[in-house]
Parts: C-alpha cells; sequence; structure tokens
C-alpha cells in the first residue's frame, strides 16, 4: 500500500485500524479509483493512485511529507476521500436471495416482521439502561469530586490559600481527562466527538471503519463519563446517541464478532439494509433517552439520516424510542427511590414553563454561525499539526486544566453574591467570600452539572443571577466550549450550546426588564433563556423540525412551539448565510463522499456520461479464477463492484451487462472455491448458501489472505447465481439531477450507465456524484484523493 | 365511449365530471388498459374494455345493469378500477426541461427557491384565513340556532307541548343539512366525505378528478359549515385539511383554469411533481390549522402521503404549518376582541392537563375496528342503492332528522341533573326539567360544538356527567357517527370519534373510581377521557406517530406523550388484526390503484415480466401523424405513455428504446402542429416551448377536439425533442418488489420493461402493482375493470 502521507480521518488513528482487523479496509479504495475519468470534452484525463497520494503537496507546498512521519499534516477540504467505501443499501437479489425469499412462508415473513418488532424493544431497552448507567456514573463522579473541592475551598477560604484549591481542582479534573483522552485517542478514535456525524454518514450509506463496534461502545461510554466527569464544558446526549446506534447494530445481528459468540439468531438481518434500519432505530432511542423525547428521536433519524420514508420502520423506530424511555425512567426511578415514578421524562428535563413568551432574539443564528466558524479553523488545526495520539491527550488534559483555572479564576474575582433563600434546590452552594446567608452565583454555574445550570438558568427566579456574571460567563464559556468540541475526548455539543444560549438568552431577558416598564408581561428572564438556548443549538447544528419537537418534549410545554420554531428557523436561516451546520462541517472536513438529498440545482449541464468512471472492468458470467484473483488482487484499481456481462456469439465487445457482483461476494465464493473444474470436489462439496456469506458479513477476509493455487487459477467460476441480475441502468443521456434523484432514493451503492444497447460504458459510484457541489462561483468539483 | 353502467366512484357524480371539463377524462381510460396481459404461464388473456364493463355482472348476477340506468349499482370489491389516471411524479426531462434548466442561472435558482417559500407561506395564510371563517361562521350558525332552539324548549317545558321543540329543532337541522347535501351531491360530489382518502390518493400519485379545484373548496367550505350547524355528528378538521390541499394546488399555480385568470407567476411549478410537494405543504398546514399543531401537520403529510423523504421540502411544509396556525390565531384573536393574544393553539384546543395517566385502556382498537366494519358493510350498501343524487340530500335530511330526534328523546328521558355551579363556562346549560339550580347534562353534551363537548369530558370536574349519560351516549353516537360518515356532506370523523372515546373514557374512569379505593391517583376521570379519546380515534384512523404529536400539541402537555403513544400503537395492532383503517377502507372501495410503501411481502415469485403490460404500442422517433391521431384516439387502449423507438438500418424488430412520450405531450404537438412537412407554416410559426406545455397543463384539451386534415395526416412528427430520451428501465427478471421499490420511490407513473438489448417488452404502471394484494389465501390479484 502506498499509505506514505499520514492519513487524515475522524481522528489521526482511523486509518490504522485498516490494517488491523477491519477487513475490506486492507484494500480500503474506492469504487472507482484508478478508471480513467472522462470528462465532458472527451478528453480523458487520469486520476490513478499512485499520482494523487500526494495531491495535497501541490497546494500547501510543504516538503516534510515524504520524510517519515510528518510533523504536519497536510490538508484541503476541495478533496474527496477515496478511503471511505459505501454500503450496500439496495439487495443484492441474486439466485440465491430470491430462491430464500421465494421458500419462505407467509408465516415466515410475519415472524420475520415480529422479529423485527422485538430487536427494537430490545434496543430501546438496552439504550435506555446504557444512559442510564452513564447518567448514574457522572452523577456519583461529579458528586465526589465537587464534595472533594468544596471542602478544600471551605477550608482555605479564610486563611487566603485558594492556589492550593485551584491545583487540586485541575489536578481532579485533568486526570478524570486524561483517562477519558487516552483510551480515546490509542483504543478507539473512532469514538471521540459526539458520534452524530458518524452517524450521519453512516445512515447515508458512507462505511465509517469501526464506528459500530462493541470496542467503541465501551470506550464511548467510559470516555464520556470521564469527560463529563472531568468537567469539560461538553455534553453527553451526543455520545449516547451514537450509543444506540452502536447496541442496534449489535443486536440486531444476533451475534458480537468481537467476542466471538453467535447466538444463531436474526441471521436474516445481517446484510446492510436491515442493518440500516435498526442503526436508524438506535439512534432514536438515544435520541429518546438523551432528551426525554421519543417523537424527536424518530424525527431526528429522519431528518439527519434517513433518506427513504417507510410507513412500518417509522413505526419501528417510535417503538425503539418509546422503549427506551421507558426503561431510562424505570431504572432511573428505581435509583431513586422512588419505583414506579414514571414521570422523569429523560436525561434532560428542563422543568414546566407556564406561560407565554412572545420574544425573538436578535442574534439568532449569528452567534452559532460565529462557534461554527471558529471550530471550523480549529478543526482544520488540530488536523494539520495535532495528530499523534499523545499530543491529543496532552491537548485534551490541557483544556481540562485550562477550564478548572479559569473558572476559578472567575469565581475568584466575581462578587456575585446571591442571597441563598432564592435557590430552591441547590445542590451545591458555595459560599467562597460571601455573607452568612448568601452564596456565589457566579460559582453554583461552574459547579453544577451542566444539565442543572442549565434547568437554573431557565427556573430561578428573577434576581438569582447578576448580569455581569452572565456576560462574563457567556463569552467564557462561548470559547471553551468551541475550543472542546473536537478534542480527542467522547463529548456531545448539545449541553454546551443550550448553556451558552441560556446565559445569553437570561442576560437580554434582564436587560430588557431594565429597559422596559411592563414589567408585568416581561418579568421571567427564564424564558428568555430558553428562546435563547435554542437559538444557540440551532445556530449551531442546523436542525428545524426535530430540535422543536425535542425541545418540546424536553420542557414539558407545548406553549412555546411557536416561538421555538420561529427562532429555530430564523437560526437555521440566518446561520446558512454565513456557514454550514458543524456536523456538516465536521464531515466536509474528513472528505467523507456525503450524497445529499438532492443535486446542485445547476447541475443539469451534467449527464451520466460527464459524471461516471470508465472504462470499467467487467467480468464474463463464467470467467476464470486467475483473472479475478488477479483484479481483486490490483490494489491500484481496487474495485468493489463489477458489472458481469455475456459477449455475443462472434465476441463483439463490449459484451452485453447481465448483472453486477460485488468484491465482498467473489471473495466468500473464492474463499469457498466454488469452481466449475473442480468437478471432483464438487460432489462432496455442499451447494453454498445465502448462509455462508451471513456468516462472512459484514468482515469479509482480504483477497491476499486467501489462497488459490496455480491449478485452481485456471478453473472457471460460475457467477450467474450469484450476481444481482438486475442492477439498476440509466443511458448515458441521464442528467445529474435525475441519476442523483435514483442513486439517492433507492440507497444504490454502483450504478451502471449503458448505451443504447445495453452494453456497459461506465459506473456511477458514491464519490462520483459526492464530488459535485455548489461553490462560490457556481458547481464546483471536488478532487478525489487517497488522503 | 362505452360507459353503459353508471359508475362507482368517490361519489356517484364523480364520473360525469369526465365529459364535462377534466380534458383527458373524456378518455380516462387507464395506462395499459387494452395491452393484451401476458401472465406467468405464457398463455395470454385480453382484458379489453368492451368485454370488462360489466364483469361486476357475472358475480352478482343482476341483469338490470344494461336497462338504461339502474336501479342497484353491482360492485365488488375484488376489482381496481381503470378510470383513474396517475400523476407524473417524475419530471419529464425532455430537451426543452434541460435547456430551460441550464439557461437558468445558480440566482435563477435562488429565486425559485424564494418564490417557493413564499407560496408556502401564502398556502398556510390562506387555509389558516379559511379555518378562521369555517370557525366562526359555526359559532354563528350553531349559536343562533340553539337560541331559538333553547327559547322555544323553555317556552314548552312546563307546558308539555316539547314535540314542537322537536319538530322545531328536526326541521332547522334537516335544512341546514339539506342545503350542504344538495351543494355536495348536485354540484361537487368529490367534496363530500372528509376529504382525507381523496388527499391521500392525491399524494399517492392518483388523479382524483376535480379534487382540487377552486369549485371543490368552495363546496366544501360551505358543506362543511351546513353540516356542522346543522347538528350531525361530524367534525370540520378532515375538509380544512382537504381545503388547505386545494388552496395549496390553487396558489402555486399561479392562475385559475376555472376563473380564467392567469397571473403570469409561478409559471415554473406547472407541473405535478411541484404542485404535489406544495399540496402536501396544503395538506400540513390545515392539520396544523385544525388542530393547532404544526408539528404534527408535518408528520401528517409526511405518515399519510409523502414517499420520499426530502429535508428542504420537509421545512417548506413546516413553514406552512406555522404560518397557518399564526393566522387563525391572530384573526381568531381579533375575533375574540383580544388582538395580539396568540395563545390560543387552535381549533381544538383541548385545554392543559396537569397530571399524569398511568392507565391503558383495554378496548383499544376493538371499538376503532367495529366501527370501521359497520362503515364498511354501510358504504358498499350506500354505493349498491344509494346513488342518485336526490336519495342522497334525503338520506342526509334522513340522518339529520334522526340525530335531532334522538338526542332529544335521550334529554327528554334522561334526569342527569347536574348542579350549575360545577360547571365553568358552559355555553348552553339546559334547565329543562332540573331543579333550579341544576341543568342537564345530557343536553350539554347535545347541545354543544362537539369540541366543546370533547373539551368539557377532558375537564369538567369528576361529578359532572352521570354513567348512565356517558353509556347511552356513547353508544348513540357511535351508531350516528357510523352512519353520518359517508353521507354526501362535508364531513370529518376527527372530532365524533374523540367524542366517543371520551364518553366511554370518562365512563370506565367513573367505574374505577367507583371499585377502586385509592381515590387520590384515580381522582380525574378526565384523563380517562383522554386516553379513551386517543383510543378510539387510533383505532379507526390507524395513525401513531402523527396522532400523538397532534394530540400532546392539541392538549399542550407533553406529560401524556407516553401514555398516549402507548394507547396509539396498541390501538393500531389490535385494529389492524381486525380491519384496516377507515380511509384504507374507503380507498379500497372506491378501487383506487394505490400503490402502498412496500411490495406484499411473499411477492418474490413474481417478476416484470409477469407483472407488465404487453404488447406496448410504441412510436418511431419520427412518427407519421396519421398512426399518432388514430392511436390516440382509439378508445379501446387509451394509452397515456408510449416509448418511442429507433428501428435499425435493416428495419429488426422490436426496436430500440430511445424514451418516452406522454398522451399530453403529444396533444400539445398536435395542437400546435409541430410537424415537419410544413416547411412554408413552420418558418412563420416560433419553436414550441415550455410554456405550451404549462399552459395548457393540467387540463389537456381531448384528441378529439383537435382537427386534423387529411393531408395534414401525412405529415410527420419529430418527438426527438419532447420525449423524456432516459426514461427508466428494468429488465424482465426483476423480481416485483424491486419494481415497487423503483416505482414506489420516484413516483413513476410508466416503468419501462426492456431485454437485455434495450428492446421495448412492456410497460409497468400503477395499477400493474397496486393489484397485488395480500389476501387470506396469500398472495391474491386484484382485477381491472371500468368499474
Amino acid at each position: 500500500m502506498a499509505n506514505i502521507t499520514k492519513k487524515v480521518s475522524w481522528s489521526s488513528r482511523a486509518d490504522d485500524s485498516n490494517a488491523t482487523g477491519e477487513g475490506t479496509p486492507l484494500l480500503n479504495g474506492s469504487e472507482q479509483l484508478g478508471y480513467s475519468r472522462q470528462v465532458s470534452g472527451g478528453s480523458i484525463s487520469q486520476i490513478g493512485r499512485v499520482s494523487t497520494v500526494n495531491m495535497d503537496e501541490e497546494i500547501t507546498s510543504e516538503e516534510d511529507s515524504l520524510k517519515g512521519r510528518p510533523k504536519e499534516i497536510t490538508h484541503n477540504e476541495k478533496l474527496l476521500s477515496l478511503k471511505y467505501e459505501s454500503l450496500d443499501y439496495d439487495n443484492s437479489e441474486n439466485q440465491l436471495f430470491l430462491e430464500e425469499e421465494r421458500r419462505m412462508s407467509y408465516l415466515g415473513f410475519r415472524c420475520l416482521e415480529i422479529s423485527r418488532w422485538v430487536v427494537c424493544g430490545l434496543i430501546g431497552f438496552l439504550t435506555g439502561l446504557i444512559a442510564c448507567f452513564i447518567d448514574i456514573m457522572v452523577e456519583q463522579l461529579t458528586g465526589l469530586k465537587y464534595y472533594v473541592v468544596k471542602e478544600n475551598i471551605e477550608k482555605f477560604t479564610a486563611g487566603g490559600g485558594l492556589s492550593i484549591s485551584l491545583i487540586l481542582w485541575a489536578v481532579l479534573n485533568s486526570a478524570f481527562v486524561m483517562v477519558g483522552a487516552i483510551i480515546v485517542a490509542f483504543f478507539e478514535p473512532i469514538a471521540g466527538g459526539s458520534g452524530i456525524p458518524q452517524i450521519k454518514c453512516y445512515l447515508n450509506g458512507v462505511k465509517i471503519p469501526r464506528v459500530v463496534r462493541l470496542k467503541t461502545l465501551l470506550v464511548k461510554v467510559a470516555g464520556v463519563i470521564c469527560s463529563v466527569a472531568g468537567g469539560l464544558v461538553v455534553g453527553k446526549e451526543g455520545p449516547m446517541i451514537h450509543s444506540g446506534a452502536v447496541v442496534a447494530a449489535g443486536v440486531s445481528q444476533g451475534r458480537s464478532t468481537s467476542l466471538k459468540r453467535d447466538f444463531k439468531i436474526f441471521e436474516y438481518f445481517r446484510r446492510d439494509t436491515e442493518k440500516r434500519d435498526f442503526v436508524s432505530a438506535g439512534a432514536a432511542a438515544g435520541v429518546s433517552a438523551a432528551f426525554g423525547a421519543p417523537v424527536g428521536g424518530v424525527l431526528f433519524s429522519l431528518e439527519e439520516a434517513a433518506s427513504y420514508w417507510n410507513q412500518m420502520l417509522t413505526w419501528r423506530i417510535f417503538f425503539a424510542s418509546m422503549i427506551s424511555t421507558f426503561t431510562l425512567n424505570f431504572f432511573l426511578s428505581v435509583y431513586n427511590k422512588n419505583p414506579g415514578e414514571l414521570s422523569n421524562p429523560g436525561l434532560i428535563n428542563f422543568g414546566s414553563f407556564d406561560r407565554n413568551v412572545r420574544s425573538l432574539c436578535s442574534f439568532c443564528g449569528l452567534l452559532g454561525a460565529l462557534f461554527n466558524a471558529l471550530n471550523y479553523w480549529l478543526t482544520i488545526f488540530r488536523i494539520r499539526y495535532i495528530h499523534r495520539p499523545c499530543l491529543q491527550v496532552m491537548e485534551a488534559m490541557l483544556v481540562a486544566a485550562v477550564t478548572a483555572t479559569v473558572s476559578f479564576i472567575m469565581i475568584y474575582f466575581s462578587n456575585a453574591c446571591q442571597p441563598l433563600d432564592v435557590v430552591q434546590g441547590e445542590d451545591y452552594p458555595l459560599q467562597l467570600y460571601c455573607d452568612d446567608g448568601e452564596y456565589n452565583s457566579m460559582a453554583t454555574t461552574f459547579f453544577n452539572r451542566p444539565e442543572k445550570s442549565v434547568q437554573n438558568l431557565f427556573h430561578n427566579p428573577p434576581g438569582s443571577y447578576h448580569p455581569l456574571t452572565l456576560g462574563v460567563f457567556t463569552i467564557t464559556y462561548f470559547f471553551l466550549a468551541c475550543w472542546t468540541y473536537g478534542l480527542a475526548v467522547s463529548a456531545g455539543v448539545f449541553i454546551p450550546s443550550l448553556l451558552i444560549g441560556a446565559a445569553w438568552g437570561r442576560l437580554i431577558g434582564i436587560m430588557l426588564l431594565g429597559v422596559t416598564t411592563t414589567k408585568v408581561i416581561w418579568a421571567d428572564p427564564g424564558k428568555y433563556a430558553l428562546i435563547g438556548a435554542a437559538a444557540q443549538l440551532g445556530g449551531i447544528v442546523r436542525m428545524t423540525l426535530s430540535l422543536t419537537v425535542i425541545l418540546i418534549e424536553a420542557t414539558g410545554n407545548v406553549t412555546y412551539g411557536l416561538p421555538l420554531m420561529l427562532v429555530l428557523m430564523t437560526a437555521k436561516i440566518v446561520g446558512d448565510y454565513f456557514e454550514e451546520g458543524l456536523y456538516d462541517i465536521h464531515i466536509k472536513l474528513q472528505s467523507v463522499p456525503f450524497v445529499h438529498s438532492e443535486a446542485p440545482p445547476t447541475s443539469h449541464w451534467l449527464t451520466a456520461r460527464e459524471v461516471m468512471s470508465s472504462p470499467v472492468t467487467s467480468f464474463n458470467r463464467v470467467e476464470r479464477v486467475g483473472t479475478i484473483v488477479d483484479l481483486l488482487s490490483n490494489t491500484s484499481t481496487n474495485h468493489n463492484g463489477f458489472p458481469v456481462v455475456v459477449s455475443n456469439a462472434n465476441g463483439e465487445e463490449p459484451a452485453k451487462l447481465c448483472g453486477l457482483i460485488l468484491r465482498s461476494q467473489l471473495i466468500v465464493l473464492l474463499k469457498h472455491k466454488v469452481f466449475v473444474e473442480l468437478a471432483r470436489s464438487k460432489l462432496t462439496r455442499r451447494k453454498l448458501q445465502l448462509k455462508d456469506f451471513r456468516d462472512a458479513y459484514p468482515r469479509f477476509p482480504p483477497i491476499q489472505s486467501i489462497h488459490v493455487s496455480q491449478d485452481e487459477r485456471e478453473c472457471m467460476m460460475d457467477l450467474t447465481e450469484f450476481m444481482n441480475p438486475t442492477p439498476y441502468t440509466v443511458p448515458q443521456e441521464t442528467s445529474l439531477p435525475r441519476v442523483y434523484k435514483l442513486f439517492r432514493a433507492l440507497g444504490l451503492r454502483h450504478l451502471v450507465v449503458v448505451d443504447d444497447s445495453n452494453r456497459v460504458v461506465g459506473l456511477v459510484t458514491r464519490k462520483d456524484l459526492a464530488r459535485y457541489h455548489l461553490g462560490k462561483h457556481g458547481l464546483e468539483e471536488l478532487q478525489l484523493a487517497q488522503t
């Protein structure tokens, strides 16, 4: 393999995973790399692998990328990475599959349907349990930490030795974060961040290596507990969504490849199509558990992910969401020694508001866009310079220490004393330098778990916070949150965004309260906090429908529906004007070939002929084993789907299309040596069944691990039974939007382009479509590279 | 035309509309009728139009169907009607279209996008206005009626001449209903019923004649006011959804064909694809106005209708919903002399609940299924015997009179006196035979507007209703509602269902209250009313996700989310076991070729070869005008889509596919006489543009209205520029589920089946797919007939 430069990936170690156990990733090229590309004018420009490895070099003119391990990684956002493969969301309806389907009775389909519901129930149950576990662990650890620090502060407040408290606090936080960062950076880099962009890509059809593994789940859960307990400006909601997705991918397969256990159940679900549906349900269950929002969960899955609306699927997703909320509520109620009290809506409960809000924020979207822009530059910086695991751990620890220090300094210098009786149910009121009977409100904001702080900002009565406190808090928290997102720790961005928004929302509320005279209507700054929180979060993640429902479900009151909707819609429109959503930015920075829901509007100029890759490597229906092995082993082409053709009797070329076969299928065929000429051994060998393909799924062995002797190379292989005989095709003249629509609506991986006699002329894959995007100067074409 | 029997349609007059102004419906056959059908074994069974006209006859063995106007219409539910055409939800990307798209700059697309938002805003605004108008009119009329009747009753209560009051009441009601029934039965039968099944079909791609016309809207609005004011057991929510859809279809076209006004705007939107998207938004806006549920509206559109989830579309639909709610609130607040008070959530506001519910109903779904079964038999009876407009009007009046009488008798014989002080804000408390300071609770239930009654059942304190009152009320209302749905009046089923459910829910609540000892928890029977209402409505219409959100938004409290979800899910599962949803039943009874979201599970046996219609009538790329005219005029075939082929030089047949052209396009071509040989006149004639097609849309003239002279018949017509050069195709071996998926995901109308050399062998249309459904004995095939 020609991986000379260090690859840029979700985290800098993800590529290493290819070599260790991912199966195909050893050959993780693209479907079409190495095909020569026929551009519109007819000129042929060759984009081969070897020539593109250092394509970045031309742009950054750095010379060190060839000298061993580079200090800086060159990165160009106008590239599309070739290292991401696609998932097969279109069933390969080959003879084996059809035979199985036809054998199955109506009763069989009913059983299958019921087991789908069972799996969804299980997904909801386990996701709820995990959410419950994370919540309890975080509560225990933070409680312990606060107790230690508070004791220490109170001990030293009089004596003036507060620097010792600061150091204690910073060290405690850094220790937690170090653990969290080490497991993420060294053991499972893909578990870093919120996981939502990765799940979005997965559901879009991009194979992100290791994203739904058991190990990822374990690291994610442990990591998020550490980073939240370590006082970082992060939330635990994004990781919970990722956890739900991993649970779904695991449970639905009825086995664990990591643990080498196969329960021999749910074998039917061992393919990408079914797995994707369950992963949608898992993500929804995660949202549902995190926010107590089952409907919001379903909408999240649909808005962020799914492309094809299917009623039955929607109902199952909904079911998983409900079960998840229910499980979480039940176990938390048991934990809180109040079993059966199920009114606890979710991990975030904003409490109920009781009156109407009529104001809109003016900042809608602006602050969100600023956040995204800053994070964008920070991420590019990280990709270039902070790509070694140890550097990543150190950065995380640095952030933890800085967070602690900044908080401490702000608490120390602020004189935001508030009378103690105003506060109800404050867990950690800290007196510090305040008079007796008072407490430091800045300390309260920093010391609480973020969820609790959001709730306080929403609900504490007017006068609980000093405006200056809120102002300083907003600015500090804004930059801290921006710095934190993208660290090599498991962390979500929901809660920090809500907190920042709630703080400035409440600040505006207080200021309006000072300006206006009609005090009765504008009385409660908590409502401004809610609106601000929605605006900030909406400006960052750019969800509308699902976020509205999530916030409604989390606040427990529909009265705020209309203002929330208006705010979120405004935030989206304003934000989109400046910058993309945070998740989209991160997806783009990883050069993921993401297929959006519609083709760029001005792309009618392009047709399949210009977009496709050609010429295409095809196989004959009965092909020589040696040819197949050679083609699969060719790392410079590395195709994943091959049209199968039949030649005419007179050998006219190119021959007519008669099917499509995948690399993974060929590998299974080679492994089981399904060769025509081996007549003797064929008698003893059972017919290859769908089960053999399912057993190998999803970690198909690389071609190098399959030994084919010289004799066997001369054998023939009959692909008829295994190929998909009815691949979708389009004529060459089809416009790009039309190709796009077909591709996206059906979740295709390979789309064969044929001429008017049904002869193969090209192949359209995900990367061919994702390349085109709307830039500042109209339609732009991204370059493909093996970054 | 061979329309000998009276056709069964949405209402018995719908077919007449074909002859008057619908354009194509004069030729409203099917896409494939008259093609001979090649069934699996290879045997050919001819289903021609003439031979199938009286196909019903064989089954019912009635003899009178040929003798003029039959007294009874034979009807068989195992038929699929050929009279419904499809809509073109797949753009015909011909050269004209592509040229226009390519001419358009990025700025042009931005403008288009903005105008889409503007249209959605307008749709929301107008829908809100209409909802407001209906609401105010109903309130005024019912107020007037109640006032008159109440005066009369109070006048006669002492004297005992209550029969006069009864007659007055019955006559008043019948008069209202008569007006409503006459305009529906005689002027616009399609405006009858709730309109939801029709909109569902429209969005599914079935062309229901006249369903989105201005006249339909007017009749619908007037009709629903009359029927609600006439005291029928109906709601005004379904009609409001239909109204929203009509508004959307009208506004988005920028002209009114009925009023002959063309504003020369939004011309780009004059095609089925764009129109459908706006109609989705209109339906959502209707739900939003009816229930104050913007999110519920979006989900309704998606759950009931759309097949392809598109983010941009979703956001626009959401926008329309919000505007609609906002408009309604604003104008109602002005009407209520409280301008600016926007907390009025919608036409139905169930008020806020304040505590948790933990009980599930045991009847979930059962009563709903019973309702549907009864209505099913009633509808069949109506189709057979009550198909003349005057009979329909008489039936409606009868129902109105019976409703009044039954209510009166129940009020008369009940002694459900309740103290007056319990009730807050009762609009029409009726003393009747009760003591002073008391009122008759049965009368209250019957006398209020249904929305108000539902609210009372939810919120009146324990003890407001006598259990016997509720029991009798439930039974009476159940049968009345069942009888009413399907009458020739504009009427919805939402509110009656909620009312029935609320009544029995409250009854159960009261009974449990009597049984149980822990009075504190079970204290409020209103919560049982809510659960009962959800169960009844869910059992009838079988929506889950959207109904949950609608009910949450209407109750204004998320706390009930989980119990509501559980109840709705149970109601759906239990109900589906016995009977389909009410809307699906009505769609099926009209023999509409509805394409569900998935193929029947056991249909892998079938391939495109068995499903398709063949042989197909094709045109050459340059075709003789006479041939085209003859084929279009042939009423026995009546195709709507024609593959265009090119023959080889040696004239080998069948030739290769090179495009697809629609009847409507050919008609425009013939009208503008775009003939190749007319060289002289061609010079003076401008090139045909997309505008000419848009101007003719959607009422293309019938072929009979176009005169083609004998000379012109010999001319040639070049179809190259106008045909869709890249129709979607499938090979013959493609399995039915795969064909289904492609067809449904892309909203196709014609899918060309080709052989391995790209030669046309068949055509798959909507009816070919809708024919297969899962019956009691496995896969069944419906017969096609010109019912």
